[in-house]
C-alpha cells in the first residue's frame, strides 16, 4: 500500500528535527544517507544517541553473559590473512595515484593495461561487508579459552561497507554482530531464544513497543549459507525494515574458513561435533532511526492566547536520551550566571551525566520556546538559572515527560538529578 | 643507536604475551600489524583495553569541557559532499566486479579502457585519511550552536586509512581527533595548553611517566598546512614514536572547505576573524601499545624450591585494565562451584565491573600458575572459590599489585571490590 500523506509528513518532520536539533549534519546528501539507514555525518546529539545505543547493545549481549567475548577485527584484510569468502571480494581499495600514473604512460599497450589492472585488483585489499568472517577466524583461539565447551559467542561492533546500485555510491554502516557457536542439537532453540531476546531488548527502550516485531524469513529469501532466519523489524512510516537479522548457518562457513580441518574445530561434547554457527547482525544506524521515529510525539496544545501550538517531543528512553540535563539562563548569560552554570555542568559531568551547555547558545525569545527546543532534543530535564538564583539560590527544573516545572534550591539539584537518572538506568 | 638485544627481547616477550593472553589474535601478519601501530585483530582483552582507553580520552577532551562537542562523520565521502582536499583522494574504493567485467569485454579498445577507468576513478568514493575534514565541514552548524563565540572544539573517534609502501598493503588505524577553533590572538597559547594537557593525560595512566614526553616538531618536518607542531612521544624499546600530534593550522583549510566564504565563518570577537584551527590527532592503536609496554614489569623471584622464576606483570592503571576481576575455582569447576561463580559474575557485571570467567578455562596445574596468568592479563584481583567456600563461605582474593592473598567471606567480596575499583576511577 502506498504511504499515506500523514506518514510522509511525519518523515519530513522527523528529518527536519534531526537537522535542527544537531542529531545529523545539514545537507541533502547527508539527510538522504540517514534516511536510507546508512552511516551519515552525525552532530553531537546523534553521536551521543548512537553511543548510548551501542553501550546498551554491548551490555545486553556481552557483559551480561559469561560466555560472550568481545573482539575487534580489521575492516580490510591483507595478504597473509585467510580468504574471506562470501564476505569480501567485491569492494576493493585501490590507490588512485598508481592507477593514474599507469594510464599516463604513453607506450603502454592494451594487454599491458589489462595485466596491470588484474595484478592491481589482486593486490588491492578487500573491504569487509560484515563482521562474520572476523569472528569465524577468531573461533580457534577462543575455543581453547572456554575449554572447548559450547555454547559461546563472539561480539563485535564495526564499520562495514556495501557496494550499492552501481552508481559509485557506497553504503557504509555500523554493524553489531554476535556470532554464537552451539551444538547441532540446540541450534534451532538458540535461534528462537536469541530472536526473543533481541525483540525484548528493542522493545525495552521503546515508547510504543508494537512498532517492533519479529518474523521468520520466508523460504525464498533465506540466503544460501543459512537454513533458517528471523528478522527483527521496525514499522517505519514508509514500511517495515529489518533492524537485525538472525541466521542459522550450519558449519560449512566455519569449516571453509579453517580449510576443512575438523579436528581444530571440534568441541568437547558427546559427538565431538563441529559447532553450528548462528549470526545475529544489526544495523546500528537504522536502529537509531527506529528509536527516533518511535519516540516522536506530536501534540497540539493551545497557548495563553488560545492559538494552536504544535509541540514535538522526542520521548527517548532515559537511558538512550543523548542529553539528560540542559543548563540554561533563559535570557542571555551574564558572566556571573555563566559561572554558576559552568560549576553545575562540571559537577554533573563528573557523575557521567551528559549535560547541554544551553547558556552558550543564542538566547531564546521566550521560555516556552526554550522548553520546546529541549523537548525536540529529548532532554530529560531543563534547569534554568536566573538572576534570582544568584540572590536566593533557587532555580527552576522542568521535566520533559511531565512538563511540570519545579522550583528547587541549587543545593538540592544534584541529588535530584542523579537519583532520577541512576534509577532510570537500573531498569 | 641500534636497539640493544635486551630491548629486542622485551619486544618479543611483549608480543608473545599479547597473543597468549588474548590481547591480539595469533598469526604473523596480525602481530606485524599490531607492532606497527595499526589496527589489528584484537582478542577480548585488547578490545576491552581499547574501549577503556577511548572512554578516558573521550572523558578528558569532550565530557569534561563545555565547549567541546562530539561528532561522527562518514569514512568515505560521496557525490554531493564537498571536496575533501588534502585528506582524501589517494585511496579509492572500487567495485572489483565492474572492473573485471570491463576487462572481459572482447572488443574493447585501449582508449575505451582508459576512458572507463578514468570515469570509474572519478565515481569511486575516496576513503578518509584523517578526521580533520569532517570537523571542518561541520564547523558552520556548530558555530551557530555556540552563538558564534570562540573557542570551541569538535571531537571524534573513527577509522582512518593510509596507503602504505605501494605493495598494496594498507594501514588502517583508529584515530582520535580534537579540532579546536580559537581566535588568532590565542592560538599559540592554546597549542601549548593542549600539548601540556595531553602529556598530562598520557602520564596519568602510566606506570613510568618518563616514557612519555612532548617535543616541538622540527622546522623541516612541519607540514605545509601548519605553522607549528608538537608531538606527544613514547619511548618504545625500538625508539620514539608519536602517539599524538598537535598542529597549529591557521585558517586556510577551513576557508578552502567553505569555498572562501569568510562571512559564514566569522566569529563574534572584536575583529570578526575567521578562527584558527588546531588539530590534535592521536593513533589509539599505537597508544594502546605504548601503555602495554609501559606497564610490563618483569620480576625475578625464587620459588619454594629455590628455582628462579620469571614473573611478568602487566601493571596497567586500574582504569585501563581490561579485566578488573577474575573468578576461578583453581582446580576444575564442579556444577555447584560453577553456579557460585556465575552468581558472583552477574552481580559484578551489574555494577559494570569487567569480570573474567576463569572457571570456564582449562584448570591450571597450580595456584602459582593461575596467578601468573592473571598477572600477565593485568587482572586487578583474582577471586578463588573452592569446595571450602561452599561449606564456610570463605574465599580467597589475591591482589595483582601487592600479591597479597586475603581470605574473605563471600558476603564481603562485592563491597571490597566495588569500593576499590570505584575509588580507582575517581583519580
Amino acid at each position: 500500500s502506498a504511504p499515506q500523506s500523514d506518514d510522509l509528513a511525519q518523515v519530513k518532520t522527523m528529518l527536519q528535527l534531526c537537522v535542527d536539533r544537531y542529531f545529523i549534519s545539514p545537507g541533502k546528501s547527508n539527510t538522504a544517507r540517514f534516511r536510507r539507514g546508512m552511516s551519515c555525518n552525525y552532530g553531537p546529539l546523534g553521536m551521543e544517541l548512537r553511543r548510548n545505543l551501542l553501550e546498551q547493545w554491548w551490555r545486553s549481549v556481552s557483559s551480561s553473559r559469561d560466555q560472550v567475548f568481545g573482539i575487534s577485527t580489521v575492516s580490510c584484510t591483507m595478504d597473509g590473512d585467510s580468504d574471506t569468502g562470501e564476505g569480501g571480494g567485491h569492494l576493493r581499495m585501490v590507490e588512485a595515484e598508481s592507477l593514474k600514473q599507469m594510464l599516463q604512460q604513453e607506450n603502454i599497450s592494451k594487454e599491458q593495461i589489462i595485466q596491470e589492472l588484474q595484478s592491481l585488483l589482486q593486490r588491492a585489499p578487500p573491504l569487509r561487508r560484515n563482521l562474520l568472517q572476523g569472528a569465524l577466524l577468531q573461533f580457534v583461539p577462543m575455543l581453547e579459552l572456554v575449554n572447548r565447551k559450547l555454547p559461546f559467542g563472539l561480539a563485535e561492533v564495526g564499520l562495514c561497507f556495501e557496494p550499492s546500485d552501481g552508481s559509485g555510491r557506497l553504503t557504509e554502516f555500523t554493524q553489531t554482530s554476535l556470532v554464537w557457536f552451539c551444538s547441532p542439537r540446540t541450534s534451532s532453540q538458540w535461534l528462537d531464544h536469541w530472536a526473543r531476546q533481541r525483540l525484548k531488548w528493542w522493545r525495552k527502550f521503546s515508547l510504543s513497543p508494537s512498532g517492533f516485531s519479529i518474523s521468520n524469513v520466508p523460504g525464498e529469501e533465506v540466503i544460501a549459507a543459512a537454513s533458517r532466519g528471523v528478522r527483527v523489524l521496525y514499522n517505519f512510516p514508509w514500511g517495515q525494515e529489518a533492524l537485525e537479522t538472525l541466521w542459522s548457518r550450519g558449519d560449512a562457513e566455519l569449516l571453509h574458513v579453517h580449510n576443512g580441518v575438523r579436528s581444530k574445530l571440534q568441541c568437547r561434547n558427546e559427538r565431538k561435533s563441529v559447532p553450528q554457527v548462528l549470526s545475529i547482525t544489526g544495523n546500528v544506524d537504522c536502529g537509531l532511526m527506529a528509536f527516533l521515529f518511535n519516540s516522536l510525539q506530536q501534540l497540539e496544545k493551545k497557548d495563553g492566547k488560545q492559538r494552536l501550538q504544535h509541540r514535538k517531543v522526542l520521548k527517548l528512553h532515559p537511558v538512550l536520551s543523548p542529553i539528560k540535563v540542559a543548563l540554561d539562563t533563559g535570557r542571555g548569560a551574564t558572566v556571573e550566571l555563566k559561572q554558576v552554570c559552568e560549576g553545575l555542568l562540571h559537577e554533573l559531568m563528573e557523575t557521567k551525566i551528559t549535560v547541554w551547555p544551553g547558556y552558550l547558545e543564542p538566547a531564546p525569545t521566550s521560555m516556552e520556546q526554550l522548553f520546546a527546543k529541549y523537548d525536540e532534543m529529548g532532554v530529560l530535564f531543563s534547569v534554568v538559572i536566573t538572576e534570582d538564583t544568584l540572590e536566593t539560590g533557587l532555580l527552576q527544573v522542568r521535566s520533559r515527560d511531565t512538563t511540570i516545572k519545579e522550583t528547587m534550591h541549587i543545593s538540592a539539584i544534584m541529588n535530584f538529578l542523579t537519583r532520577y537518572i541512576s534509577a532510570a538506568e537500573k531498569i
